[in-house]
């Protein structure tokens, strides 16, 4: 993380990396999690959790806890038991003014049905009241009402790799959108994508610069030229 | 632990207790499973992992793995990002006779509409093909697919707690039920919810058994009544 901190906004950790291998794994990822904050880089732990209940308390604990080994500036949830049971996340990221990113629209394929599945009009209210809409519009709408609180706590995922087909102008908080280098988009493709909604868009890269290391000054100039094309690209 | 093993057939550990405490906590629960499973009892990491690509094969060796620090018999997998993003854990579990168990229909009621919205018919083949079917019957209808190789790798986590809505009929793999005890369903519910699919069935509960500890032998009475109450309910 030597070659990031100081020079790029924010760090995505990929949670899972570091879980292969079991408890020495996440004693790397607390310290790298604690050094990259320390430094004022922001940390995205990249967990894609979902759960109900007190075992979605327990998640939101591990990662927005205020003194948990693992806390975060924000992590990414995964809706498939519904928006509705990540609140356990919500209250604890509003209280300890820290976010989630929910996935909505992802950059994979074989997403692309089950998150463009019609949710039964009947069923809707709120912002989606009426609209007959996919299931991550639904997402979208849920986060919409979520942050009318005006804290924008709760961030999205959406894919950059291909039309997500959503409604995104009445979101105002993050976009995270992975898909950027080797997943196959462009910076000129960011502009075109999220057309509407640019303002707190975190366009994300991973293999792309990561192939350039494990030099640290090479990874440091892969970043840094990552970071001013999407900046010129989106100017 | 040592009230249940040798007396339940699997121990299905919560994995996000263990993870807030980061580090230590997954020190714990490596200890943990190395036990039980050394007793000869099944474990059931339930994680409820998903992700796609190179993190998906992560999280598979994370938790199948031939010598990963958390391996476990089965782990619990999350859909959002499609069934078919799940394939490498399902690879892994193939080949080291392990399994997975997707969640197809949740038991609590925030996760109904996302897990009844309606997939577009255009897009279905298979087991699904031309159904205009579910979410959740999607999931079903892909795990029959994957099962077709006689392994029954593909177990399924479906609700006690409501009507699910769903047509077993074909499907062969291991049901995962929670819901039984605190989550409301009772031994004769379960009877009449998985009538056509009880060879397999695993019905699962956790507070109802851990409010009577931490005495080692009222937990050990509290699993064993559960154990027999399912057993002549089903009989």
């Amino acid at each position: 993380m030597e070659a990031f901190v100081g020079d790029v906004a924010l760090v995505k950790p990929q949670v899972a990396f570091f879980e292969a291998y079991g408890s020495a794994g996440y004693a790397v990822l607390e310290r790298t999690i604690s050094v990259v904050r320390a430094a004022g880089t922001l940390v995205i732990a990249d967990a894609k959790r979902g759960d109900i209940g007190s075992t979605m308390a327990a998640y939101s604990q591990a990662w927005l806890g205020e003194d948990a080994p693992l806390a975060s500036d924000a992590v990414t949830v995964s809706p498939y038991l519904g928006f509705g049971a990540l609140e356990p996340a919500v209250e604890l990221a509003t209280e300890h003014g820290r976010g989630l990113f929910v996935l909505a629209r992802t950059s994979n394929p074989e997403g692309g049905q089950l998150q463009g599945a019609q949710l039964d009009a009947a069923d809707l209210s709120g912002v989606s009241a009426g609209k007959g809409v996919s299931v991550a519009q639904s997402i979208v709408d849920a986060a919409v009402a979520q942050n009318r609180d005006g804290r924008d706590t709760v961030g999205l995922v959406v894919g950059a790799t291909r039309g997500h087909g959503l409604d995104l102008s009445e979101f105002s908080g993050p976009i995270l959108a992975p898909g950027l280098g080797a997943q196959g988009a462009t910076v000129a493709d960011l502009a075109e994508i999220f057309r509407d909604s640019r303002e707190l868009l975190l366009p994300n890269t991973s293999r792309d610069v990561l192939r350039h290391g494990p030099s640290v000054s090479a990874l440091r100039e892969a970043a840094e030229r990552v970071r001013d094309d999407v900046e010129n690209g989106l100017a």
